[in-house]
């Protein structure tokens, strides 16, 4: 059942309509494949995949809403999740392709659009969302205090449709194709139980994750994710990374905390300013992504330079100095979003942004307080709008086959 | 100025922001390269590239509206447009980096973020909507008969903003942000002419449009592009494709009229239905894309066979009967499309589907029927709606670099 073997396949080779339905592809369900692929990432693991893992080119980020009351359904419906995901990601189908069970009737259990597709690095990362933790399947108490609501910041314009969700499933891949082959037989699995609130794609990842990969533009045209928190930090992703026992509730140790933030960018105006005002306005060049205090990518900033005017050469309300960890207590993030045109705005734009993605041990420590500060002061304001907000606590990897999303929350 | 070089050169070593503008990048202006590279496609020619230019994997298209009344700052705009246009599928920026003539204040004159990233086979393809050709601008007596506006289809619900349109550009490429960056950059330059009024990103191809390419899946999970147009036919693309001296007026001699249809996928229902009736109403199976009638993928498919039951095997409203040539007074298309996913509809679904763009010699005698016939038999109606609709004449490629889009048009 593993995608490229299928796609060889020889046809049916039944004709008639009637029939054509019952035979098709029987006889591919020859059991799994062991054999590694380079673009194929272990979905088993002490932490979930796609938060260190190196930033995977496309996004397709769901949040769900929960539809029912019934926990057992909710139970049965995420360990149906876990057993696709777990497929899905190293490039085989949801399910069957053909006719389940040998019934004609019964819709296949793939949509069939990622046959022949490689597994394309696909990640799939679960989290869950304040609002689970409400009066209908008894998780109160289990509810971690890291987990309360995102204030509401300076000049935050957010849809309240495009934020939330009592889950979330993040699907990276180097193929957008497989990203929404993901997350589509996810909600096609979830019918009934769960229902989508809202979805976002993200076509050019603005973070690199990892010291082994080139540091991306986004769509200001910027270096974005050289200051980001790595893969390779082990210490540091300890201290700011990775929930640890003590820190709240059992069933996050080892997990993170995600935050997801939409913000439209105004490219127009933007585009207008001169090269001066944007490089400015983050304190680093356009060009290297070097710091203007220094001459290459990785130089650290040096906020108490002057220059020949006397003002700060990194100026005090430059985006990289706001967000700069000497400036928050230590706080850091693991940066991790996509580009994204959303076609134009019925006002003559294109409706673009950045869909900010960051990961943590704690939003309280990390993200509030930056984000507080930037929405205060960044001179960047001027160009960009956050639109959505989604906050969820992503538990621990799984470690055995009888493992399942959300086992350790509900059980 | 090519992208690859200008990556690799080292920072401006400059510190201080009151000077970081002006000489970042200075160094980098140091002309053309000329060398070939095999993700680069020419951007003169006797044809538009993006055509039967074997389909890239992804897309960015837009719709612009021509906001002056005056024509000789529209054809300024064109001018620039083609000169940007040359450099970006060769993969050099769309002007300068840097500040523009030394002007600090200007301006750059690329926004950036392809900077570093490969051509990726960008193809920018112009088409004039009917709409052009109203008393603004004198183009009366130069509009084509075959731009004639498309009749309402039964069941359309299209939605008028995401329609029509003057111009059109369709970036093709094999990344996304290289074919954003480029509409994007072509907006810039169009500043006060011309104004976005829809766009559209396509990520998975839906079609083949040459021989040497396999047949990517549509999001119904199907083969798409099985029975397209192919480069390769050289003698069906002059039948079929291209348009003809005699034809029309002569400045759309050698080029070829463009539809495109945003078609909404009712993706949730569809995986709903049994393989069974996905089948019937495709009237090819799914996994290897063969006709019910045959048993390999380019086998013909044979209408006339009937099953047991006595029932034609190819249903008598089974989209490939119905959009067969056989079937349409031998009627073809190049088509050229691309999945989409933009988010979710705000009632729990995913808002997904085709972007549809067809190519062709006359679209009163392909397109036009072929859809008619369609809207009005094609099983396929229940899970699909038309949202928008494009129609646009693109002339012949550029020959010589003093050429520009529209002179033909124009003067
Ligand atoms: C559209 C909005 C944004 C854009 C275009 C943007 C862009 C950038 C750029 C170009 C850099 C410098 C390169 C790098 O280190 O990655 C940067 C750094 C950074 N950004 Fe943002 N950013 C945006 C929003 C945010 C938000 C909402 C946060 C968190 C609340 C944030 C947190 C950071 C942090 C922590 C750094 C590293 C600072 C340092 O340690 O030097 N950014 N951003
Ligand atoms: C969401 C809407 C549509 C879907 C999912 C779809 C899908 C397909 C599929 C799976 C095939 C068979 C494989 C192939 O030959 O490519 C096909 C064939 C074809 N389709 Fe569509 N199609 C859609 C809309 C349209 C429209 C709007 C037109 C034109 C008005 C069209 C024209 C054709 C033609 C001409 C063929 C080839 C028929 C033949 O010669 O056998 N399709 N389509």
């Amino acid at each position: 059942m593993q995608r490229r073997k299928v796609i060889g396949l020889a046809g049916a080779g039944v004709v008639g309509a009637a029939t054509a339905g019952a035979v098709a592809w029987r006889s591919t369900a020859n059991g799994e494949a062991a054999q590694e692929s380079a673009d194929r990432i272990a979905f088993y693991g002490e932490r979930q995949a796609g938060i260190i893992t190196p930033a995977q080119d496309r996004l397709h980020f769901v949040a769900f809403d929960v539809i029912t009351k019934d926990k057992a359904a909710l139970v049965d419906m995420l360990q149906s999740w876990t057993a696709a995901a777990a497929r899905m990601t190293q490039g085989k189908e949801a399910g069957a392709l053909g006719a389940v069970g040998g019934l004609p009737e019964a819709p296949p259990e793939d949509t069939g659009e990622a046959l022949g597709l490689p597994p394309a690095d696909l990640t799939l990362t679960i989290g869950f969302g304040p609002s689970l933790f409400d009066s209908r399947f008894g998780l109160r108490d289990k509810k971690p205090a890291a987990l309360a609501d995102l204030p509401k910041f300076p000049g935050d314009t957010l849809d309240p449709a495009l934020s939330g969700g009592d889950l979330c499933v993040q699907a990276c891949a180097n193929d957008p194709q497989v990203a929404v082959h993901a997350i589509r037989n996810l909600a096609r699995i979830g019918m009934g139980v769960v229902s989508v609130r809202w979805s976002q794609l993200g076509f050019g990842r603005t973070s690199s994750t990892s010291t082994t990969q080139a540091t991306p533009r986004n769509l200001f045209g910027f270096k974005d994710g050289t200051a980001n928190l790595k893969a390779e930090e082990t210490s540091l992703l300890d201290d700011h990374l990775w929930v640890r026992a003590g820190d709240g509730p059992d069933w996050m140790t080892g997990g993170s905390y995600l935050v997801t933030r939409k913000i439209r960018m105004l490219v127009e105006p933007w585009d207008r300013t001169s090269l001066l005002e944007q490089e400015t306005i983050f304190g680093r060049n356009k060009g290297e992504g070097a710091p203007l205090t220094g001459r290459s990518e990785f130089d650290e900033p040096d906020f108490a330079v002057r220059g020949d005017d006397g003002e700060p050469v990194i100026a005090t309300n430059a985006h990289v100095r706001l967000a700069h960890p000497t400036q928050n207590g230590g706080a850091r993030l693991l940066r991790r979003g996509y580009n994204f045109v959303d076609g134009s705005d019925g006002l003559g734009r294109l409706d673009a942004g950045l869909f900010f993605i960051a990961y943590q041990r704690d939003p309280r420590r990390q993200f509030v307080p930056v984000q507080m500060r930037l929405a205060r002061q960044d001179e960047l304001n001027e160009y960009i709008r956050h639109v959505s907000s989604g906050l969820f606590a992503c538990p621990p990897g799984l470690l055995a086959a009888d493992d399942f999303w959300g086992r350790s929350l509900f059980t």
